[in-house]
């Protein structure tokens, strides 16, 4: 058996590794690191998206055959049991002949878990759980994607401190400074889609891409798409982005996040207007809260957030602060709801007392 | 002459000795230190409130007659020019025989001024704005009412991230928790005066005293001020005050601001409710913002602040945040408004190019 510090410092370049996919797409980001039986690394994979062989399959290529016989497999996430465009990874690990696989977090999909249970079966000492809250905290937006069968969603907007997103006369260019404004641009590129309601598209005209400071386009552009039953007219802006934009009538924002879902997407960005975000956190389907704040003071009935199902303070809708960032004379919160039972449904053995 | 860094670590140990008087009242907190020819702290002094000794005098009251003859006299303040409960400053250090007097920022005071130029006049040798800055930061409020001839206004709300104060039901214990309630209890005790409105004085009874963790009274306690036309009853827990409230009628804010400042209130916390808050904003009257947010959505129209008479963005209210402070899972924002033009007019001496 190596030793935990060996084993802590493989998973932690296996999570390195992990980093090098792509952030937006249906996959999750895994890396993998095969130890030979001395504790030496001698092999480094990891995903580069769906359609490419999996961080076990990837590391595994680099070995001459047999070089793995008897070698230790440390991977972010327990080992596919799925056969889509790849094989399963499992099989591939047990074919290789690897004696022993660690993993961080247990693979939540309907169809890709039970890889552990297969790798036991056929005789592979495994041991999940290794490092898993850094894993889970870095896989989060998959992870949420994949145990609720919906996109992973960020909702994101800008407002005053007092809360309004525009001046009473509707005009708000610009509330919040270039910082903020970059901000929004970089973590548009990491969703696999972006939202307005129409009464937005309508009235903002927004183009949905994702820039840089200089206004050209970053490399992943997120798919633009327009909830709501108003005609968007063909001269609008969002026709002139890369993607096609993708039409999804009515206003039930649990139906629209199904419809994405089976169309690929597990990140979704809400960027507004008022009545789709509302419309989300009534719904409680917001994951991730992005508050922009300005300082300054607006008044008026133009409301960031309007009527979300909140009577009494009883049903206040608590969110946890992870992190406050000051950009430029801006501030930004970014925030999760606090959620009010264990979402979780999968046991992640510990980590074996002889290793501590 | 002496070396610069003695004066500047004399003008801190001045600065240092200013906080020992009280925050609350219609002085200034001054300190003042006292140098013999060769540079050493022979005396130090500060004020302790209405109607005790003057810093300066208080440093000379510790020295024998004679000793301070030909001595430098560092002070926070231009030394006062008027005779008041106390005598002037500048008679007191030209009749002890004061050589030199250094002072940070000029007294402003309609009655008090002055006093630079009369020392001068005996033949002192006077510099002023040494540290100037840090000195402004420290007596900020204290000079901005004495600036402008009317209090200085510290306006305070809590609100959800959304900018509500409460639920839709009018519920809002607790929207901020117990670390930032206790702030608040602490900042009121640094001011002279609490305003609430007969809205906000009716319908969540408040008892406007300023309290330690474990409900004691605070040795200071902000007079209570409540502002408009509808009658209180007499079991009100304002009435409960250890200062008996004041009922100011109407609705002017800036005719309220003039009937405290003649009765001597010079720091006001103005603590709501929204259509208060919203006529001091109005009214560009309010010198601090001290906005409590916490991490909860609440929706619907019980806003924080309401109708600031902004009607396009070119109006906008644009705030400097000087302080962001996380009170357990709440944020505070310390804001101040940026001013739209220059209210100094003073002119402050440089220090001479042979003491850099």
């Amino acid at each position: 058996m190596h030793q935990q510090h060996t084993l802590d410092s493989a998973m932690r370049r296996a999570l390195q590794l992990a980093g090098n996919g792509p952030a937006a797409g249906v996959n999750p980001r895994v890396g993998c690191v095969i130890l030979s039986p001395v504790g030496e690394v001698i092999a480094e994979g990891w995903h580069r998206g769906a359609g490419t062989a999996h961080a076990e399959v990837d590391a595994l290529a680099q070995l001459a055959p047999d070089a793995a016989r008897g070698a230790t497999a440390v991977v972010t996430l327990e080992p596919c049991n799925h056969t889509g465009r790849t094989g399963p990874c499992a099989l591939a690990l047990i074919d290789a002949g690897i004696g022993r696989v660690v993993y961080a977090v247990a693979d939540p999909g309907r169809h890709s878990s039970g890889g552990a249970d297969r790798l036991r079966a056929a005789g592979v000492d495994v041991t999940g759980g290794l490092l898993a809250d850094e894993v889970e905290a870095f896989l989060s937006d998959w992870l949420v994607a994949a145990r609720l069968g919906r996109p992973f969603v960020t909702l994101k907007w800008a407002s005053s401190l007092d809360g309004r997103a525009a001046a009473a006369d509707g005009s708000s260019r610009w509330i919040t400074g270039p910082l903020a404004r970059q901000d929004v641009h970089e973590r548009r590129a990491a969703a696999d889609a972006i939202l307005v309601g129409t009464g937005t598209a309508l009235a903002d005209d927004p183009g949905l891409t994702a820039r840089d400071r200089d206004g050209a386009l970053l490399p992943h552009q997120p798919q633009p798409v327009v909830v709501g039953d108003r005609a968007v007219p063909a001269g609008a802006a969002v026709h002139r982005h890369p993607l096609a934009p993708w039409f999804v009538p009515g206003h039930d924002v649990a139906a629209v996040l199904a419809t994405l879902h089976e169309r690929g997407i597990r990140r979704v960005f809400v960027e507004g207007g008022p009545t789709l975000a509302s419309a989300f956190v009534r719904a409680g389907l917001v994951d991730e809260f992005l508050v922009y704040l300005a300082p300054t003071l607006l008044g008026g009935d133009r409301l960031a957030l309007g009527d979300i199902g909140v009577t009494g303070i009883a049903g206040q809708r608590r969110l946890h602060i992870d992190d406050l960032v000051r950009l430029g004379e801006d501030i930004l919160l970014v925030a999760r709801t606090i959620p009010t039972e264990t979402t979780t449904d999968q046991t992640i053995p510990a980590v074996t007392a002889s290793e501590k």
